[in-house]
């Protein structure tokens, strides 16, 4: 029997969710300020102040799910009221460039897609 | 006034939601398909077939956007009953490298993430 859970066009294929996962806009947003804006470590309140739009359920689930998925460190510190610092790990760092690479070509291709949406009346 | 419409970092960004939309995994074995294995054009039961778990309404939809875009055409051929060929456009080729880079990652650091979310009891 093949092991097919590596193989993205195999149902049990586990690397199908972790895509959808790492696509997504508030992965990639919060994976760029962690990886430029903020290489030490990055504070709740910082990134969402600098994700304008994003909720507080929406950061703290992608900040979750970064941190379970070994991407993101937490780290509580002891203050009065404790203080909670993210940061990339070597893996997280690791993922900044293919989404930087998929951030670049939306951009660069954005106009050119409005114009198609706008003609195909949507 | 700046034009923030192509910053990532503002609300109004379209690039926010284009970025959603072409990171999904759907879309992403979409663009592969029609890209390596039917660098012409494919039928669309043809794309159902090589992509198991996708329904016929996601699949729909994965094409309907991705027409609307820009990235495939959609062409009707005169037969009885008709027959749907769908192909990447050249703006819908020029995807397929920023995805390809994200899916190897996906790809190369599926099983270190799995033993992450083992231990953090997902």
């Amino acid at each position: 029997m093949t092991d097919r859970r590596g193989d993205l066009f195999s149902v049990e294929c586990p690397t199908r969710h972790l895509l959808d996962r790492i696509g997504d806009k508030w992965t990639s947003m919060t994976v760029k300020l962690l990886a430029e804006r903020y290489p030490d470590s990055a504070r709740f309140s910082e990134l969402q102040r600098a994700m304008p739009g994003v909720s507080h359920k929406m950061l703290s689930q992608t900040l979750q799910r970064l941190t379970a998925d070994g991407l993101v460190t937490r780290r509580v510190e002891d203050s009065v009221p404790p203080a909670v610092h993210y940061a990339l790990t070597a893996l997280g760092r690791s993922l900044d460039e293919p989404l930087a690479i998929l951030r670049e070509w939306a951009e660069t291709h954005m106009s050119e897609i409005e114009r198609h949406r706008a003609s195909a009346g949507r």
